[in-house]
């Protein structure tokens, strides 16, 4: 490099800080990991509480299915390797946007335990707000507004089984998950709220 | 879900679009893509620039090896295919940054014109800012912060190559970068400026 030029700002003083950014936005990075059955309502409590959070000013962003799955994630199938991995990278993501001090709300099934306990173990403490969004199989499967669970019924009724969560692969709820919403008397509007009041009682809309 | 209360805000009205999250921010989402051989600058740049950015406050994220290579790419090697993979992933990354309307500026050497170009293609016009970061192998060697070169040379003399850009594999400068940066007569800090410039120019700066 060529000498620096004398300025009035020193710009070598050192990198800009996670703490700078979350001063920027007024707001500290964290990882809202919702987890739950394919439609528990997992994305439409993520949209809801999207639009909350920008109504107050705040950045999130979310991570679902149709900007990982056909980017990052696009050269994973859905063996038990490659569901691993696809938790993982989206960990890792997630775990980016928070180092931004972005609120980054997740949106994926999930439905094993080790692999979001794995994404947990390497968030620092506060940093994971695991929220399980429950609904029964059965209600679920009623709601099926994409028609999955009724191909899955139909697959494995032919022999030809899809490893779909809930009807031929297992979804492990949460030990402990931080938040719990309990679909089937909980409007998405109040969970969302319930989320949101979780975030802010735990100073996370503050920088 | 329970049927929704009555409010007074319809919260049901839409996502939250990335127009939204560049108004709340104040500037457009884009991905600054440093390219050049090792030393030759990439991040003493990167880090000036996130100052500057800060400065004016707008929200930029660095992707870089310290938070990439353990992280996300942590179980990729080095062999062509996985280089391969490593710029993929990070463009992918840089993707969803620039979506949720951040100023994500990479620093990697990404030293191959196929990997960066795949990367280019797979984003919007506009929104991929290429900045080669020139300095000869030369010059590069002789600044060898890290002792990389020395250990390239040495590992090449005992018959034993790393496969290190620039001494025993090649560096693909691009054809048409946005920028092009001339480490060998331009200072880190004026680089930097020349960088905001073409953004402020650019009209990322605002939303």
């Amino acid at each position: 490099m060529a000498e620096q030029k004398a300025t009035n700002i020193t710009w070598h003083g050192g990198t800009v800080t996670r703490d700078d950014r979350e001063k920027l936005l007024g707001q500290k990075g964290v990882t809202v990991w919702m987890t739950g059955l394919s439609a528990s309502g997992k994305s439409t409590i993520a949209v809801i509480l999207e639009q909350m959070l920008l109504h107050q000013k705040k950045h999130a962003y979310r991570l679902d299915g149709d900007n990982v799955r056909h980017g990052l994630n696009k050269n994973l199938g859905f063996s038990a390797e490659d569901r691993a991995e696809n938790i993982r990278r989206i960990g890792e993501v997630a775990k980016l946007f928070t180092d931004a001090g972005v609120i980054a709300i997740t949106s994926f099934i999930s439905p094993y335990k080790k692999d979001r306990d794995a994404v947990r173990a390497s968030c620092k403490p506060g940093e994971f707000i695991e929220v399980y969004v429950n609904a029964s199989v059965a209600t679920a499967e009623q709601r099926d507004p994409k028609g999955l669970y009724k191909k899955a019924r139909a697959a494995l009724a032919a022999g030809k089984g899809m490893g779909f969560t809930g009807i031929d692969d297992p979804y492990e709820a949460p030990d402990k998950p931080e938040i719990v919403i309990e679909t089937e008397s909980v409007s998405a509007e109040e969970a969302a709220k319930q989320i949101l009041a979780y975030l802010d009682k735990g100073d996370y809309l503050a920088a």
